[in-house]
């Protein structure tokens, strides 16, 4: 890492090892609970004094304790903190799952002297168990908080549940002539498929959760606003298995601590936040492509041409999620009618006779007719540990980037044998 | 089989080893012309003098060459046969697809005697590779047609892709005190999400096609809106993996040879045929999700209590897409927690308490809350080469049921090793 991003108006820089208590502001720590088989598995990320809070939960209809109980603590004007566990959802656990996601943010506010309200609570693992509070009352009293660099590590393997390894980063650059830093974690490697926007009230394992935090100042709404916008063509565009879960939530917390203040109306300012934030979320979501559930390579597929956004999106996704597709490029496969079937059904507008295809740098398919491609640059293409699919539609100027991870028999093996 | 089944009128019954000749006035055969790797590839299904013919096609945007010949051969006020190619499906193959498709219904008309738009056309198999019409002319040249009852199996058997075996039946039943038969055949193992409805001009593997005859009289208009409407409970409620071909196609040939009148205007008659030709597509879509690539059961889903038709729809085929669910019954593991996600996930409209699952019978799930249930009997149910899943929406009287089949390493076996 470290290396230098290109962005639209100053170098964006990975930090080596960076992650949440990268900015400035944040402290964080871990301890275990013994909620899940090993390790730790109770994480709190907070704000020395106190934060702005921004969060996108699942769309899943069915949504866990936890997200509801997120979603109406979010309502406060300052957040102070994220309490994760992983091992248990918390998820169609009824009435009482409730009260216990409640229960957890009344005990962490408890150790750190502030509001239950100003406490945002976060679960994954398995669904339909109760989650014990003794549990989380035993980690939380063991657990230590510091902004040393090896909490960006350790809160970060806390969360994992299938995952294999801790996914985490932070990136900074210039605005304004100071320094503002984007630091994240995030978790999920099987039911990714994250649909995530503003929470809709209504009322459901692995789980895409990701924290942020940032020293940026910042008001709630446009944070809130800015969080939808990236997410989008983020977290929202990486899948594993299509499954969105009952509870993906992503949390953005500013602690204001580095006086660079963005969304007062420079436009320049603005658009560099936002250029930092998504370089960060789009690192994570590639993070978790990656570990994906029995994931050989990453996949990211580029639609180019469309009509619109959705057009563009629904087409990445329908191909990013489809199992023939998936299992083909386990096997090195340059099937490309798969490809092309995918996006058939996605329901995106396109001709097929405009449509093409390229396999990393190999064009296989163009203006609805096959190229007599060369089959062993095609393979070579595949056997990347990064394969790159372009879909050009022809019909417009909009584009969208999808993430995702082939399809082998570890996933079977990993799903078929994780049991309740 | 054999059987007896239940319906609203007379009893149905199932014909020993029926298949597309058991109807009066069909005849059919086929031949190897070398186009996959073993055994007869070519198959002709025919009717001895001439029959009214009714056909539902891929909604998929990218449709094959054979699925725009045959809609456009459908238009004939009457049809004589039905020739079908397997090991390539004249797909993404352009302006030469288009032309050999309709070098294969000239081809068939030249040895039938008849106009080639009164020949309709499928193909199955790989996308993208020219369909040789040497090889098609070849098998047509030593193909024999004949009502005996072997030909049910040789041209179900000769449609084949990755299918293990056969699938063909045929039922009857008394409609006037007259005996009428529905007889048909259905390829597809993989490439299985059937969307297929009234042809949709625009322009895109295994692939579903099936092949129905009848001896019923009937107007081609009747017949197209009752294939529509069987197709929707029953071919189109079928996936393996959910992704939509672009060859799907379902062909329905009426030859009247039986004196039996349907569609006339008589609701008790229109009824029990219906029925009938429902009960053969259920047949046939069950035997697709049982030979599902790579399946051990296979698994229907009910979905009841809905609010509309569409919602009871999305929630089954959303549960019978589910990677996760289909991986957990595998593993023969009640984690219903997946099932409940992918309810949430599907766009139907449902209120978290009041959904309730259950595996077989076994209830896990009532109003929202897990019960105390029996594991050991939960995965009893799930152990059975048929696997029962109700789920229970709680608003509104709509249903709906879905078959799929379990997620195995074998899936993925087949389609990383598949190549083109």
């Amino acid at each position: 890492m470290s290396t230098l991003i290109d962005s639209k108006h100053f170098p964006i820089k990975f930090l080596p090892e960076g992650g949440v208590v990268s900015p400035l502001g944040f402290l964080a720590g871990s301890a275990r609970g013994e909620i899940k088989s090993f390790g730790d598995d109770v994480a709190l990320i907070l704000a020395v004094n106190s934060a702005t809070a921004a969060a996108v939960f699942t769309r899943n209809l069915v949504k866990a304790a936890p997200v509801l109980v997120c979603a109406d603590h979010l309502q406060s004007a300052q957040s102070r903190a994220v309490i994760i566990n992983a091992g248990n959802a918390n998820c169609c656990t009824g009435e009482q799952g409730l009260r216990d996601a409640k229960k957890m943010c009344e005990l962490a506010a408890l150790k750190l002297n502030c509001h239950p309200r100003e406490v945002l609570v976060c679960s994954t693992g398995i669904i339909g168990h109760a989650l014990s509070m003794g549990k989380i009352e035993s980690a939380l009293a063991q657990l230590n908080v510091s902004s040393d660099a090896e909490q960006n590590e350790k809160v970060a393997r806390a969360v994992m549940t299938t995952d294999t390894r801790p996914k985490f980063c932070a990136a900074s650059c210039q605005i304004g002539g100071k320094t503002v830093t984007v630091g994240g974690l995030i978790k999920g490697v099987g039911m990714i498929g994250p649909d995530m926007g503003p929470f809709q009230p209504s009322a459901p394992h692995a789980t895409l959760l990701g924290v942020l935090t940032t020293d940026a100042v910042v008001e709630k709404v446009w944070l809130q606003a800015e969080l939808e916008r990236v997410v989008e063509r983020s977290l929202n565009s990486v899948t594993v298995d299509g499954d969105t879960s009952t509870n993906d939530t992503a949390i953005l917390l500013a602690s204001g601590a580095s006086d660079v203040r963005v969304g007062n109306g420079n436009v320049e300012n603005d658009e560099q936040f936002r250029a930092l934030l998504e370089t960060v979320c789009i690192h994570l979501a590639r993070e978790v492509a990656r570990d994906g559930e029995g994931a050989t390579k990453i996949i990211a597929i580029s639609v180019l041409g469309a009509q619109s956004e959705d057009d563009a999106k629904s087409v990445a996704m329908t191909i990013a999620n489809s199992p023939l597709v998936k299992t083909a490029l386990f096997g090195n496969d340059p099937n490309w009618g798969r490809i092309a079937a995918a996006a058939g059904r996605s329901g995106a507008h396109f001709r097929a006779q405009n449509l093409g295809i390229k396999l990393g740098a190999v064009e296989v398919f163009k203006n609805g007719e096959p190229t007599d491609f060369d089959v062993a640059q095609a393979e070579a293409a595949l056997k990347n540990e990064e394969v790159e699919i372009e879909v050009s539609l022809g019909e417009g100027e909009h584009r969208w980037t999808a993430w995702t991870c082939d399809f082998s028999y570890d996933y079977v093996k990993i799903n078929a044998e994780y049991h309740t």
